[in-house]
C-alpha cells in the first residue's frame, strides 16, 4: 500500500498546523528546518493567533489558505486539537498528514480511541498520515523538505530510513551526519496509525534515490505481509535492521514444549532470515553495514585476500573473518609470484599478504590490483597501519586513483587505523573505510549473506501432497473439533500425518498384558512401550517410556510401570491404553515441528532430538511456507547436521527424504491453519532410501482461528 | 624479575644513540618527543658527525660524554652497529637500554644469533634492555618522558600499557588520547629479548601510578610462569589484554582426541581465566573497558537497575545485559514508590526505569539517586537520549555533581546517545560515558566478573592423594616407559587411576569366549564387552564396543564381532582380549582428561561425554594446578550442566566427587608430568553418595620431557 505516500516525500505545499512563535519549540523547529533546508516549494504556518512567524504569513487555520490545496499538513497541535484538525483537513483537501503530537494510543485506552477516530477521518478521505507521536519526515533530494524537529541537518545521499522511536531517529539523524553517510528519505512512523513499516519499505522499493534501506523497530505492525513484502523488496534492495526487545520478549512464559522454545525473537530472526533481512545488533552496526552496501559491489563468495602492513591487526582480522565464517584462501602460485615482484624479500606473499611497515601507496597499489585479477579472491580487505614516514591519506588516495581508474566488481573495504586521520577524512572516499578490522570482517560478512540471498532464485513453493488427502485431514480435523479436547487423539494424529506422507513405525495400542505379549510376537523383538494417553506430555519423564525391550519378562515390567503412571494420574482403567511399537537402533533422532505465532503464524521448527534440543537448544525457525532451498538450509544450519552426515560409522541420513519432510509439514499447516501446535519428537532420520519414521507425535488444535492469511 | 627496571622508566639522563638531523626519522622523533614532552633530565643526542641537533650538543658516541653515567640509551643506529653501542655502554656503565632497531630474531637465523650475542653482553652486565624491534617507553609523570617515536604526545594518566607490536602501538595511542585516557607508563616490548610482558605486569603492580593494566599480545614469551604472575598482579589490578591468534592457531592439526580439542587458543583463554585476567577481542573493547575501571568502582552482583527517557535504547541496554548474563532485577516495592513520586504518572518506575523524554537533569538525578540508596541495586546505567529542550551537558553535569556530593561504591555508567556531545564533552566527566548501550553492557559485565576474581580468596592447592600413591605411581610410570609404546597397557592405566582415587567398574579382561560366558555370571547382566587394545583408538567408531548386553545370545554376538575387528587390524592371536565390564544405565556421561601444551604446560579439560563432546565442543579448558572454586566453576560452566542437576527424571549427580576427582586428575598431572595425554572419556558421574566411574581411560607418556615448572 504505497498509494499517495508521494504526497508525503514531495509536497507542493507544507502546513505546519499549531507553530508557535516561541524559539525551540516542536513546530517552530519543524518550520526553521523545512526554510532552511531549502524546502523547494511554499510553507504555510499555522497559527490563530499570530501575524508572521519568520517574516511568513500566518493563516489562522487551514481553510484560512487562499486558492491552494495543501499537500502535507504537518501537525503539532495538542492531542485534543488533532480531531479537529483532521476534519478540518478533510474538509479542505488535504492530500497527507504527518501528525507529530503524541499522547494517544502510548497512553492508554482513552489515547486510543481518540487516535482511532482521527485513523477513520482520514482513511475515509484517503489521506495517508504518518504518526501520532513521531519526529516528521524528511526527503534528501527535490524538493529538499526536512519536516522533522530534529536538532540538526542531515544529508541528502541513497539511504532510505524507517524509525520507530523518534528518540532513536535523532540519534540515527546525528551519527549518519558524522559519518557523513545521507539520507534519500527518513520517517519516523510513531504509532503507525496508517502508514506502516511494510508500507514503507515497498516504496523504497520503487523509489529511485534509495539504495540501502535501513530499519530500526521495536514491533511489527503488520507481521504477517512483513515476511512477504520484504521478500521481495530484498531482492532488489538491502533491507538492514536493529530490531529491539531481542531477550525479554524470549523470557515470556510458555506453554508447550514448541511453544516455549519459539520464544517470539527467534520467530522474528526466522523472519527476517525467511525475507532476506540483515539483522544487525546497534547502530553503529547499522551504519557500518550501510556503508559497505552502499560504496561497494556485493562479494561474489566468502573468499576473502588480506593486505596489510602490520602483523598484529592482519591477525586479528584473520581472527574475525574465519570466525564468521568467511574464509582466507591460500592464493594461487602465479598471484604469489606476482606479488613477489613487487615487494621486499622480507614481505610475505602469503594471505594475509603482509606489506611490512615500509609500504607505501605504490606498494599497496601494486599488491590490491595483483589481489583483485586473481580469481579465486572474492573481496580484498585492506589494512594500513600508519607508520612514521608514510601518510595514510597517499594511500587512501592512491587506492581511490586505482578504483576509479579500474573498476572491479570485488568489494574493496579499508581498515585505516590511527584516529586522526579518520576522524578527518574517512568519509569523503567513495569506497568503505573502517577504524577496526573486527568491524571491516563482520561487514563484508553481511554483504556475502545478502549476495547469496540475492543470488538464490525465488522458488514457487512445492505441492507435494494430493488434493483428496487434504481433503481428507480436513473431514479429521472437523471431527476432532467436535470433541473435548484440543489434544487431537493418537489415532487421528498418525491418520493426519500419514496422509501428508509421514510413516510411523509397526505399531500397535494394546489394552492387557495378554495383548501385549500376542503383539511382540507380531512386531518382534526389540521393541518399544509407550504410555500411550493424549494427554500425558514428557511421558519419559514420568518413567511411561521404556525403550530397547528384548524379552518377555521385559515386557511384563514396562507393562506393569506404566500403569502405576496411569494410576497415579487418576486415568480411568479403560483408557490406560499402551503402544508398543519396533525400536530402532540407528538413525538420528530430530525434532520436527510447528506453532503458531500470534504475530507471524505458523513458524516450523527443526531440532535435534532427544535431550539435545532442550539442553543446546539445536533448533531452526522458518515461518511457512518453507520451499525446498529453505528446508535444506535449514537442515544445514542445525549445530548436529554433521551427526547427519554419518557420525562414527553409522550411514549418512537421507536428506532429501528429510528436505521432504519439512516441505510436506509446511504444506500441512499452509492447508489446515486450525493446527496450532504440532511436534514430530522424536523423528528418526533413516539411512539413504528411507523415509525419516515418526516415533511420538501429537497435534492440537485451535477451536477459534482468529488470522486469515492474506 | 623486575630489577632495574626503574632506569627503564625514571632515568635522569637519557642517550639517543644514532639520531640523525633529518627531520621524521626515528632518532629524530625520539628526540623530539623527549623534549616536547618536557623530559624533567638530560638528553644527550649522540651523532659522530653532527655538532648539534635541535639546539644541543651532539656527542660522537657515549664514551664522549663527560662526568656522567647514562641512565637509559634509546639506540636507533642500524642492526649491524647495535652490537657495537652495546659493548660501548657496557663500558660505560649505561643502566639500561631500549633497542628501536629492527632487523633481529624477526628476520632469521642470523638476526637471531646476532640478538642473542646482544642479549648476552647486556645480561652479563646487568643491562635490562627493551626491544629490539619497537617503538620504546613511556611515563606519563615525573621525570615526564616520551621515549618513542610516536607522532603524537599522549597524555599522561593511570594506565600501564604493555604493547607487543610496534605499530598497534601507535594506533593505541591515537586512539586512548581522542578519549583522553592517559598512561601511567607506555613499552613496546619487541622481540623482547630481556624484558617480556611477566616482566612488565610484575612492574606495573608494584608501579603506585598504575591502576588498570592493559596488554596487547601476540605471543608469551614465559607462558609458564604467566598464569603465576598474573594471578597474583589481578588480585590488586585489573589486567585487560587483546590477545590476536585466536583462529589460525587453533586450526593447527590435530593429533589425538584430547589434544584436538585443545587448539591454542583454548588453552590461551584458560590460561587468562584460571588468572584473572580479562580478555577482550579488539582495541576499542580494550578502551572501553578500561575507561570503566578507571572511572568507577567495582559492582559486588550482578543486579543491575537500567535508567533511560526512551524505550527503545532501554530495550537495546535489557538485551545486551541479560545476553551478557547480568540482571535487570524487579525494584521493591520502596524503591518504585520513591521512584514514582519523582517521576509523571505516564513515566515507568519499573526496571528499566523510563523517564520518559521530558525527563530533564533534575528527574535524572533524583530517580538515580533513589536507585543508588536500594540495596538490590548494584550498579546503574544511564540512558540520556537528547531531545530538543533539554541540553545533554547538563544532565552529564548534574550526575557528575551527584556523584561527587554524595559518592556511591556502586558503578554508574552512562551511556549518552548522540555523537555531536560525545565529540566534544565526554570525555571530561569522571565517570563512565559511552555511545551505545551495548558498550555500556559489556563493560559492566567485564567489571563484574573481575569483581568476583578479586572477592574469591586465594586457596591454597589442594592434596587428595596420600605420599605414598604418588610414590606407587612414580614406580608403575618408571616401569612403563622402559616398554616401548607410550601409551600405558589398560592393567597399569587403571592402576594409576585407582592410586589416585579413582573408581572402575568391576571389570574382567577375558581372552576366550568360554571365559567370558563365565565372566558374565560373575559379573551378572547388563553387560559391556570392549575390544581391549592400547593401540587401536576410537574403539565404538570401528565396532568393538557393546552395550548393554543381556543375554548369552548378545555376549557371544559380541565376542564373535570383536575377533572380526582384531583380524582386520592384524593384531597377533594372543594380543585379542574383550574387556566386559557391568554396563551402567544412568549416570551422565562426562569426559574428563589432560594434555600437555608446549607453551603452558599441563591443561586440564572437562567436557560433556558421547557425541556432545565433538558435536558442540562442550569443553572447558583450566590449567594445572586447579583449586577446589576453580573446579566447581568448570563444571558450572559446561553447557550440559543441567544434566547434572538431574534431566527429565534422573536423579542429581554429587557434584562434591566430581570436583574432587578433577582435582585428584590435576594433583595426579602435577605429580607426574611425564603424563602427557590422559583421557577418561567417557566417565560417569553418579547420583549423590558415589564416585563417577570410568568406562574407559587412556594415559600416554612422554620419553623425553623438556620442561620443567618454575
Amino acid at each position: 500500500m504505497t498509494k499517495n505516500l508521494d504526497y508525503l516525500f514531495y509536497p507542493k505545499s507544507v502546513a505546519v498546523v499549531g507553530v508557535s512563535r516561541k524559539e525551540k519549540s516542536i513546530g517552530r523547529e519543524i518550520l526553521k528546518n523545512l526554510i532552511e533546508f531549502g524546502f523547494d516549494g511554499r510553507v504555510y504556518p499555522i497559527n490563530p493567533s499570530a501575524y508572521a512567524i519568520n517574516s511568513i504569513r500566518c493563516y489562522p487555520n487551514l481553510s484560512a489558505i487562499p486558492e491552494e490545496t495543501i499537500d502535507l499538513a504537518i501537525v503539532v497541535v495538542p492531542s485534543q486539537y488533532v480531531k479537529a484538525v483532521a476534519e478540518e483537513a478533510v474538509e479542505n483537501g488535504v492530500k497527507s498528514m504527518v501528525i507529530i503530537t503524541a499522547g494517544f494510543r502510548e497512553v492508554g485506552e482513552k489515547g486510543k480511541d481518540l487516535e482511532d477516530s482521527i485513523h477513520k477521518i482520514c482513511s475515509d478521505a484517503g489521506i495517508r498520515t504518518i504518526g501520532p507521536n513521531c519526529m516528521g519526515v524528511f526527503n534528501g533530494n527535490q524538493p529538499f523538505m526536512n519536516g522533522t524537529f530534529a536538532p540538526l541537518q542531515p544529508l541528502g545521499g541513497n539511504i532510505g530510513f524507517i524509525s520507530q522511536s523518534g528518540a532513536l531517529g535523532v540519534v540515527v539523524m546525528e551519527y549518519a551526519t558524522a559519518l557523513k553517510l545521507g539520507f534519500s528519505k527518513f520517517v519516523s512512523l510513531g504509532n503507525k496509525m496508517d502508514v506502516n513499516s511494510n508500507n514503507m519499505l515497498e516504496y523504497y522499493a520503487k523509489d529511485e534515490e534509495t539504495k540501502v534501506i535501513l530499519a530500526y523497530l521495536e514491533s511489527f505492525s503488520d507481521p504477517l505481509n512483513f515476511s512477504q513484502v520484504a521478500s521481495k523488496v530484498s531482492k532488489n534492495k538491502p533491507i538492514l535492521m536493529l530490531k529491539s526487545g531481542r531477550t525479554a520478549a524470549g523470557a515470556r512464559a510458555a506453554t508447550s514444549h514448541t511453544g516455549a522454545l519459539a520464544g517470539k525473537d527467534s520467530v522474528i530472526s526466522a523472519a527476517m532470515e525467511s525475507s532476506g533481512v540483515i539483522r544487525v545488533n546497534s547502530v553503529d552496526e547499522l551504519f557500518a553495514s550501510a556503508m559497505g552496501f552502499l560504496k561497494s559491489p556485493l562479494p561474489k563468495g566468502d573468499k576473502v585476500a588480506v593486505l596489510t602492513n602490520a602483523g598484529g591487526p592482519g591477525t586479528l582480522l584473520t581472527d574475525a573473518l574465519i570466525s564468521l565464517g568467511m574464509h582466507i584462501n591460500t592464493l594461487s602460485e602465479e598471484t604469489q609470484k606476482r606479488l613477489s615482484e613487487v615487494i621486499p624479500p622480507e614481505a610475505s606473499p602469503l594471505n594475509p599478504v603482509d606489506l611490512i611497515a615500509s609500504a607505501d601507496a605504490d606498494r599497496y597499489t601494486k599488491s590490491l590490483k595483483i589481489l583483485l585479477e586473481d580469481d579465486d579472491v572474492d573481496s580484498v580487505i585492506v589494512i594500513f597501519v600508519p607508520p612514521l614516514m608514510i601518510q595514510t591519506v597517499n594511500v587512501a588516495n592512491s587506492i581511490e586513483r586505482i578504483l576509479e581508474e579500474d573498476p572491479t566488481d570485488k568489494p574493496v573495504l579499508c581498515c585505516f587505523m590511527g584516529r586522526n586521520f579518520l576522524m578527518n577524512s574517512q568519509l569523503n572516499f567513495k569506497y568503505p573505510i573502517y577504524e577496526f578490522p573486527e568491524t571491516a570482517a563482520r561487514v563484508l560478512r553481511d554483504m556475502y549473506i545478502y549476495s547469496k540471498w540475492r543470488a538464490t532464485p525465488s522458488e514457487e513453493s512445492v505441492q507435494l501432497v494430493p488434493a483428496k488427502n487434504k481433503t481428507a485431514v480436513k473431514k479429521l480435523i472437523k471431527g476432532a473439533l467436535k470433541k473435548e479436547s484440543d489434544w487431537v487423539n493418537q489415532k487421528t494424529v498418525q491418520s493426519i500425518l500419514e496422509h501428508y506422507g509421514f510413516s510411523f513405525p509397526q505399531s500397535l495400542i494394546i489394552n492387557s498384558l495378554e495383548d501385549l505379549i500376542d503383539a511382540s510376537g507380531k512386531i518382534g523383538f526389540p521393541l518399544v512401550a509407550k504410555l500411550a494417553s493424549n494427554t500425558i506430555s514428557h511421558k519419559s519423564d514420568k518413567g511411561g517410556v521404556f525403550l530397547d525391550l528384548r524379552t518377555n519378562d521385559e515386557i511384563i515390567f514396562a507393562w506393569r510401570s506404566i500403569q502405576k503412571v496411569y494410576s497415579k494420574a487418576r486415568v480411568p482403567n479403560e483408557d490406560r491404553s499402551v503402544l508398543v511399537q519396533k525400536y530402532f537402533h540407528s538413525g538420528v533422532e530430530l525434532a520436527l515441528g510447528s506453532s503458531y505465532d500470534d504475530q507471524f503464524g505458523h513458524v516450523l521448527m527443526l531440532g535435534s532430538g532427544g535431550v539435545l534440543i532442550e539442553l543446546i537448544k539445536d533448533v531452526i525457525f522458518r515461518l511457512v511456507p518453507v520451499n525446498r532451498s529453505e528446508a535444506e538450509k535449514m537442515i544445514h544450519q542445525l549445530r548436529s547436521f554433521a551427526l547427519l552426515l554419518g557420525y562414527r560409522g553409522e550411514p549418512e541420513s537421507d536428506i532429501g527424504e528429510l528436505i521432504s519432510a519439512i516441505i510436506r509439514l509446511s504444506q500441512l499447516v499452509t492447508d489446515h491453519p486450525q493446527i496450532s501446535e504440532i511436534d514430530m519428537n522424536p523423528i528418526l532420520a533413516l539411512p539413504k532410501g528411507q523415509k525419516p519414521i515418526i516415533l511420538d507425535a501429537r497435534i492440537k488444535l485451535a477451536k477459534v482461528f482468529n488470522h486469515s492469511k492474506p
